[in-house]
């Protein structure tokens, strides 16, 4: 027999050699159908594969990061089957699932793949799928797999057994296909039910120009068709609110090869929408009791081995600098600046808590083939502070920052996100993280119970803290269902004493404070991808970088329009007038594209009445109203956030 | 006889040998008691000194630049004469003008000097100057210069010597005192009616701390007692004011040496004042028809040598970060990150004047040592906008940056200013200045029109426009009489045809638009130093990082305080209540020091009122007022600005 051990504590014993199938089986037949894989003692196995020692088990189906990673490895070696049927003498290199779906890299002869051909792929794929073939694991010796891609003549193959020694090397097999590979797999091709092969793309082999071009298949597929439905229709939604495509239609920013790949230009229309945001967060932050500081953008070397950030950080961070003999770096972060404005003044308890907040503007350094959009990017804008505190403050000071993100997602109509508690992992720590184990396990607790007593939901993850401590990463979702990591709530407890810094606490004795650092609105680079996406580019209008457009009928109500927009402009609303001879019209559709929330539309009746007639945007005509009275509202939608 | 120019462009003849003096007398006796030196075809001269061709002249006047250099400079030597008759053996090194007043340095051969000694040297100074003692310029050659000083043992003019070439060796004497000297000077020692000799330091010989320490004397003189009285006033006004020292004790900035010299870290309360002097240029800069735009603090080397700062400008700007293969620098300036945004989008005349403005920051090299406090600085926030525009609009934008900065005077009550048209030097073309020596002369006479036309009065100095143009430098004078080089307002022809930046004209032609660089209120460093020292840190109620302190008489009081307190909260106004067990007197005295504008004393009579009695820093008491009176009184002082 062998003990089990569940997710919840609770421990089992089963026969030797249960698979995970057999136990998810003598638990109910229902689970059993959903169990795509497992994780045993930490590693991802084969459902099907005995299990013959005692082990930590974890049964993981299509809601598992690794559950859905299986499926669609398991859907390429499937899809390879479907090419070999169709194309003969493919030779196949890698296939491995990527963020939503799979490819497979293949060589095929010369012979071109059309996108007439990914249908009748998906047909074949559906085809074998439905013949519920099992993925049979076989461990071969190394001498003997040579042996079987050289008869076949596979270069590709026999490449990736090079580096693959005695022990290491398994095969899958599913119908009439076999492939050298590493597994796991689903339990067999069922599981399968909807299929999508999405895009044709040439690759390097090993990703090296100098070599032959492979031909890439991208596919995705789901265990039911309505989940696949969905999924493309979010995808196709995205496309149209893509981030990138929205920020040069509505001129919110640019780059340009001279400045750097990475290197956000906010135009007008998206300084706008930074101005808009940073007002928010001001607000926000005075009344939380917080001040406001303003750094440089650099620091000599010294500053960064302190923090820790040259020793655990340095490839995320830019080049230095040599100047009169010294080495100063771009900031990557915030935090080692705002310690020395800690450290400027004597502080004693009364100071405490001590929050400093700034927009801080840092670099960091990603591949160039990493940067996308606002989405990666080398300059980030960050809405950053620190919080100092006492122990006993702690509590209250990580709540109230939590409160903090909800209130945002309540103006940001961000409906659906998960807070993810980012633990170290003990087998990194001195080499990702301070070596501290006992301050760790502190911490982590403290920060455990103060989710817990709050009631916010979360998840647990190891190994993915910062390096000075816990975090709370927050999952957020846009409404057409996409997941962003936004922001991060972090508890330090290494950099007070690295730093040296302190307090007087009540009893006349220094302490060391705990450092909360924060960034509800994550960057502004990013919360901008994303609110382009969730809102599709038409901003709410305190955020809309034009609120009002005037649009007068005829050159003949120009002045008034010039009456009208005075008005506007008293109340600090933006609003400009479509002074171009054009027909009312054109006029309209144009606003419409640029988003403007609302225009005014002004002729003969408006003027005489002292009118305007307004159109919301995507909502058409909503009557006419005096100035004032269409002042007043707007005024109040924007003060509201609404 | 020879012709001589005057600066109104008259020119007149005299007898060939005529010095600068005699021209003076002929003028007015009372013209030539004033003339210190003379400028001859451009060269500064000895007013004594015979002229023997035709030349452009400008008597030089205390009220010049180079009058009151030579004035201190011949200063320098009647010092040298009185030290040389009190300290046997004494030997020279050099003695020039500094920004205010002289300096020798001397070897005393191993003696030192005291406070004592300086009052001495005083006295014997201005006995010294009664004698009237011309000095006389005396040429001579190389060989006959060396054997003097030989025989002299002085080893530190014969190392001036070396450097020096027949023809270019003068000796001047005044009384018992010669001295090797280029000149000039001022006609005879009368001038010199009031003596300070203010500091003593040592300075190590050509600057190498290698070598050995000789002893500096600094001193400043006038040509009355009343000025030089006026000027030690001014001194010793600012010495209370001193920025670093008001900087310090209120909180608004801190430097680190793990951050860098040069690198301010802006504490709450600067951050305060910062955020306002933002505010009131946002709010500025909206009404005239400015958009706003966000950029980053690097670019890529290739930026810099379209712009010209690399191959023009590479000194100030701090060294490259080398990464992926490229240079990426730290900007020095933000235009052509703004030419990219320019560029980012078509433009037609009807976009033009395209005005972008950023609160931009930059970063220069300086030496460690002309760095000072945040007078001089590595990293500055710069209040820049670039305005593109065609020719036809150039005067009326330009009229309206010059108007902006007169606003901004009058709200930081500067009432002394003068404008300064920096203009090219035509032996630099190339060099310093871009070689279009043509479109400089145009600029410069379209720039020169807009001043006269609209009234403004300014001076004219060659050799000080920007390398892309020429440009308005603007001097103003502190309350104490101080002056600053503050903001600049420059034309550039030259960047918009290097970025290749056009629009289409009415004409339906590209035509490269003219570049005004403005930045009225400067740096946040310097205009904020500058505030410091002209309100003595006691900002106007708008500036004020804390605008109001409560302060209740005991602790009995500490929940009307609050609500006191939330009133103004509410208001936007920024209070604090001193909740210390501490006496009135103290609160009323360390919140005076504080310079915070009001004080609310808060005690039973003003609880059982609904009053607070309001105390106005500096000017004490001001009687006891309705809560509500008083915030819509201290909110109205802040919305004007007063």
């Amino acid at each position: 027999m062998i003990k089990i051990t569940f997710p919840d504590g609770a421990v089992r014993e089963y026969e030797n050699g249960s698979s995970a199938l057999d136990i998810a089986k003598s638990i109910s037949e229902g689970l059993a159908k959903k169990v795509l894989a497992a994780s045993v003692n930490g590693e991802v196995w084969d459902a099907t594969r005995p299990i013959y020692n005692d082990a930590i088990l974890k049964l993981l189906t299509w809601n598992d990061a690794e559950g859905k990673s299986t499926f669609w490895h398991s859907s390429a070696h499937l899809m390879a089957e479907a090419v070999e049927s169709l194309f003969d003498g493919v030779k196949f290199w890698v296939g491995p699932p990527v963020e939503n779906g799979f490819y497979y890299d293949m060589d095929l002869g010369g012979k071109q793949i059309t996108e007439d051909d990914l249908r009748k792929l998906e047909t074949k794929m559906a085809e074998l799928a439905k013949k519920n073939e099992v993925y049979v694991r076989k461990e071969m010796p190394k001498a003997e797999a040579v042996k079987y891609f050289a008869e076949k003549g596979d270069e590709y193959k026999l490449d990736l057994l090079q580096n693959l020694k005695d022990g290491e090397i398994t095969f899958y097999t599913q119908g009439n296909f076999t492939d050298l590979c590493r597994g796991p797999h689903i339990p067999n091709t069922g599981f399968i039910k909807a299929i999508k092969l999405t895009n044709i793309a040439g690759a390097y082999w090993k990703g090296d120009e100098k070599n032959k071009q492979l031909t890439r298949i991208y596919g995705v597929t789901y265990p039911s068709q309505k989940e696949l439905d969905e999924y493309l229709q979010m995808l196709e939604e995205a496309k149209k609110r893509d981030h990138r495509k929205l920020g040069k239609e509505l001129g919110i920013y640019t780059m340009n090869d001279d400045i750097g790949q990475g290197l956000i230009l906010w135009m007008p229309n998206g300084t706008v929408i930074i101005e808009e945001l940073e007002k928010l967060a001001k607000e926000t932050e005075l009344a939380a009791g917080y001040k406001r500081v303003v750094t440089p953008h650099i620091a000599k070397e010294n500053l960064y081995i302190t923090s820790g950030h040259l020793p655990y950080y340095a490839d995320s961070m830019f080049p230095p600098m040599e100047m009169d003999g010294e080495k100063y770096y771009l900031k990557a972060m915030n935090c080692p600046h705002h310690h020395k404005i800690f450290d400027a003044e004597l502080k004693s308890y009364r100071d405490m808590p001590y929050r400093i907040a700034e927009y801080g503007t840092c670099y960091r350094y990603e591949q160039s083939g990493e940067l996308f959009g606002l989405m990666r990017v080398r300059c980030l804008h960050m809405n950053d502070a620190h919080i100092y505190c006492s122990k006993e403050q702690f509590a209250a000071e990580f709540k109230a920052v939590n409160d903090m993100y909800l209130k945002y997602f309540k103006i940001f109509g961000i409906d659906k996100y998960v807070m993810r508690l980012s633990l170290h992992d003990p087998a990194k720590l001195g080499e990702k993280y301070i070596n501290e184990p006992e301050l760790w396990l502190q911490t982590e607790e403290l920060v455990r119970n103060v989710m817990k007593e709050a009631n916010i939901p979360f998840v647990e993850v190891k190994g993915e803290g910062a390096f000075y401590g816990p975090k709370i990463d927050v999952q957020i979702w846009s409404t057409i269902g996409r997941e962003f990591t936004l922001a991060t709530n972090q508890v330090d407890f290494a950099q007070g004493r690295r730093f040296k810094l302190s307090f007087t606490n009540k009893n006349n004795e220094p302490e060391i404070p705990l450092i909360i650092h924060r960034a509800p609105l994550g960057t502004h680079e990013r919360f901008i991808g994303f609110l382009l996406e969730h809102y599709a580019g038409k901003f709410p209008t305190w955020l809309a970088p034009v609120q009002v457009k005037i649009l007068p009928i005829s050159d003949k109500f120009m002045d008034y329009a010039q009456t009208v927009l005075q008005s506007l402009k008293k109340a600090d609303i933006r609003a400009e007038v479509d002074d171009r001879s054009e027909k009312i019209g054109k006029k309209i559709r144009d606003t419409e594209l640029a988003k403007v929330p609302y225009m005014l539309v002004i002729g003969e009746k408006e003027m005489n009445e002292g009118k305007v007639s307004i159109r919301r945007q995507g909502k058409g005509d909503l009557g006419a109203k005096n100035i004032d009275e269409f002042v007043a509202e707007i005024s109040n939608e924007i003060k509201e956030r609404i």
